[in-house]
């Protein structure tokens, strides 16, 4: 575990791929890791120092070769929701709580890891994950009209900034929407055209498509050499301003006890979501190359990625979905790729900050606008509401409650809605009367096959778990379908599709048996599994049972006598 | 709806039942009432209040023919945790606020029963309600210590409070102690021993039942009688004071938009857990009895007997567990038993409430605590462990959560820890590897079986479900057991259990057919249900499935060639 096993494992033949990796990410990760500070609130450095140590830290922890870690468009809207409540943005104790927050929330991620705990990552559906970007995107693009237009007004959050900036649509200064608007046209244009262009000029395809990903940083260059040789910064246009130059100064946040309790559910979900979201891109990525990656290294690695964060005072960091892609793209074999990346933006912190003066919020607006368009996903939407509608509403009220009232309560609709959709379609459980498919061992459902039944006799397959949402429904069912039946005197209920009865089933099982008793039938179980009849053997319901418990229906429907005439 | 269905079909042969259980449950509810209000943190007076009109309104609404509704413990207990937040106890907003409390409660109630949302009653497994009656009960234990036993320090809260007891033994008001202590021995001696010994001399057993239950109010009556004789009150015992005479006055509680936005959230969980306990209580009594008891009609009748709780000025109501029992037992017939009782109530109010001025604090608390110790339940722990650990750890940490930290979290932790072990559960489903039985067309798990495979073919019976919980694990089950594989050329999913798949997991599937794909291995479906089908058969999965989708094991068996030597 102390030398990761791709150390030991590396050949030469990698270098190159990693190289260019390395190369091509460090170019893309720069703008984006400056513009999503802008987004959490902090100043534009702390995202070069979120790119640094902790990429270190996942190369030496993490599981996946290409998971490309560091500040995240959404993780960072989290965090500016999170420090809002505690300090004004950008002031001292603001970024001193987000270095607490990387803290409390590597420190519970690595927490998790050690125990194990990776299978949480599917405690969210595709469905709520979807939708919670989706909402998390819209609300990031909201946010971005104000720095890309050159807005002044006051920040407000959500559908109200939205309302905010149609009001005030008087006020937009126009050079810097003009510099925006360009940008983002330029960032769009590229990323349709650019790649396609230069395959058509004879660059081969892959070649072509890196060389597209590195607009953002052109883009950068050349926004900061035109405010240079126009002298636009004089003119209103607001640009990022002296950046401290150098590594960063490695510190560890003081974790007063007052802060701690307010910030440590926000780190709790901060890390949940960037945990999931890392593990979605990371095994999707992981599947198409036919490599193996596992949760629990997942979660030590970004774990450890967001102590670095915090070591260095910056924000938390977890995998990004567009860069990840650009890193596997750009040939990235192994986790040296990140080391190079980290390495780039080591160099950059030491001898070109000064670069960056000039450089205009509006493209760092344009940038982050440009690379979270496509979360907004509508049209996987409109494929899951054909499916299944319970997922699609889901996925559509985690969108609306992200973007109406935050991301965490965005969040825990979406879990809600889940569990709940679990429990209501287990909830009412599909009940089959059998009877014997004629000349053999068979039985199956009465309305669809030509069965065998006896008079007498009711044989009875629930199709579900029985458990404490859907006991009284069966229960209920169960007994008004006997009341259908005269003369009846044995009833199996056949427990072919049961896998678990709780404890309140097994009271309703028994509540069940009492009554049937009352009526003087008796009851029988038939086909039930192994550890199911394990379990309810040791129960007073087994020991004073009316009737018996057989092995297979056959059985049942043999050894119960005909009724006497 | 307008005249209930008791009235309709009302004989006289139900009478003399009706009227006698009427007079009984009155002179239990007499002394709870007032003894339950005091635990709300009310005037005595309030909790008679509470005994009149929502008993008329339940007997107009509700559906259970033996439902004593009134003031309940664990409800006043959670009345007063939601007032401590507005209010100082007793003081006149906190007064007004307790309506307030009974009427948001009310309409809620009503409002789900018009949405006929009956099944919530489901939300809460019997686990969880058990915990929480002996976790709430063992809170009202430990509050009531305080005036049993006359100390007069400040309140404190659950745990806090016993340490806070145990510190001042030193302050016990002897008098009080042993006024309190000798009415707990009564009532528990003559719970005990009295119907029996009553039998024994001679009275018929019912009738024995019946005399024992009114212990209660022949205590009250006593000890209000010796604190007269002795002048008991003027040594420092504790006593009820005079109360208003006369029927409640009438009102609507003005909702203050800043108190309802308070207490909402605390109306809706103890109209919940009202609702809850009452149809656990009342469709026991239905079953016991062979009648018909329907959740949604429980609703509106709680929710009305909530809100005329509110227009008399006092605080939520419930169905009560004991108190049911004595009142089927006293040979209610019909609703009418309960207005009966409520007839007495008002007798009471309207000539007799100079009577209860001496009627000691201590006895109240006695009364308390003999209502509620039965209620504290280990051996259900107990036996609920030997079944199902997961249903036992959810009981256990919801009472403990209820006595650390107070009801509403209490519940909250059950009902999360039901959720979650849902999930739990389902989400290592079984997968078996199953092969024909020889000479029939049966397909049984090969480890518990002598069956027939080939080479080449592999049938795979998941045991579950298909979820977002269990999407991925079985995705990596599945693969693994492939791998084990050699020459593996057709897998087939035996999809006999599988009542859903949801999203998440069709994506799964997606990713194993193209998995298997590329290792040149064709995915194919048996035995799917028609409703599962029907879904599946719009996706892209089942459009560009490489296999077949085949209706039996057997069809699958037959028709899967066999492999090339």
């Amino acid at each position: 575990m102390l030398i990761p096993s791709w150390v030991r494992h590396y050949r030469r033949g990698l270098l190159a791929g990693d190289l260019t990796a390395g190369l091509v990410s460090a170019m893309l990760l720069v703008p984006q890791g400056m513009a999503y500070a802008a987004l959490a609130g902090l100043p534009p450095h702390l995202g070069l120092y979120a790119s640094l140590l902790p990429l270190v830290a996942y190369a030496w922890l993490g599981s996946s070769a290409v998971l490309s870690v560091g500040p995240v468009a959404v993780i960072a809207l989290m965090t500016a929701s999170a420090l809002g409540a505690v300090a004004a943005p950008g002031s001292p104790e603001y970024i001193a709580a987000a270095a607490l927050l990387a803290l409390l929330s590597g420190l519970s991620l690595l927490l998790f890891g050690l125990l194990r705990l990776g299978a949480m990552a599917h405690l969210l559906s595709h469905p709520v994950i979807s939708g919670f970007t989706t909402g998390a995107a819209i609300l990031i693009l909201i946010g971005q009209l104000r720095p890309l237009l050159g807005l002044t007004m006051p920040s407000a959050s959500g559908v109200a900034m939205l309302s905010d900036v149609v009001r005030n649509l008087d006020d937009i200064h126009l050079l810097t929407a003009a510099v925006g608007l360009s940008t983002l046209a330029l960032l769009l244009l590229s990323r349709h055209w650019l790649a396609a262009g230069l395959h058509r000029l004879g660059i081969p395809e892959a070649a072509s498509a890196v060389i597209a990903r590195l607009t953002p940083m052109v883009l950068v260059l050349g926004s900061i050499g035109l405010v240079h040789v126009a002298g636009w910064a004089d003119q209103g246009l607001a640009v990022t301003g002296e950046l401290p130059a150098g590594l960063p100064p490695l510190m560890l946040p003081w974790p007063e006890p007052g802060l701690v309790a307010v910030l440590l559910l926000p780190a709790l979900v901060i890390g949940l979501i960037g945990f999931v979201e890392s593990v979605a891109v990371a095994s999707s990525m992981a599947r198409a190359r036919g490599e193996r990656m596992s949760a629990d290294a997942e979660l030590r690695g970004l774990g450890a990625a967001n102590i670095a964060a915090a070591v260095s005072g910056a924000f938390p960091v977890a995998g990004g979905f567009s860069r990840t892609a650009v890193h596997a793209e750009a040939g990235a074999n192994t986790a040296l790729a990140g080391l190079i990346c980290a390495l780039v933006i080591a160099l950059v912190l030491a001898f070109a900050t000064g670069l960056f003066t000039l450089l205009p919020s509006t493209v760092l607006a344009a940038t982050i606008i440009a690379a979270v368009l496509p979360l907004v996903d509508f049209r996987r939407f409109a494929s899951t509401w054909r499916y299944d509608r319970a997922d699609a509403t889901a996925m559509a009220c985690t969108a609306a409650g992200v973007v109406a009232f935050g991301v965490e309560v965005g969040v825990a609709l979406g879990v809600a809605l889940s569990l709940a959709s679990l429990v209501w379609r287990s909830s009412r459980p599909h009940i089959a009367v059998v009877g014997q498919v004629p000349g053999t061992e068979h039985f199956r459902n009465v309305l669809r096959h030509q069965v065998v039944t006896r008079p007498g006799l009711l044989m009875l397959r629930v199709d579900e778990n029985l458990f404490f949402g859907n006991a009284e429904a069966v229960l209920h069912r169960v007994e008004k379908i006997c009341t259908g039946q005269t003369g009846l005197r044995d009833l199996v209920l056949v427990m072919s599709s049961v896998s678990h009865v709780d404890t309140t089933a097994l009271e309703a099982l028994e509540a069940l048996h009492d009554k049937l008793g009352r009526r003087g039938v008796a009851l029988h179980f038939a086909e039930v599994k192994g550890p199911v009849l394990d379990r309810l053997a040791g129960t007073a319901l087994i020991a004073r049972l009316s009737g018996r418990v057989f092995l297979s229906n056959w059985e049942a429907f043999s050894a119960l006598p005909e009724p006497r005439q």
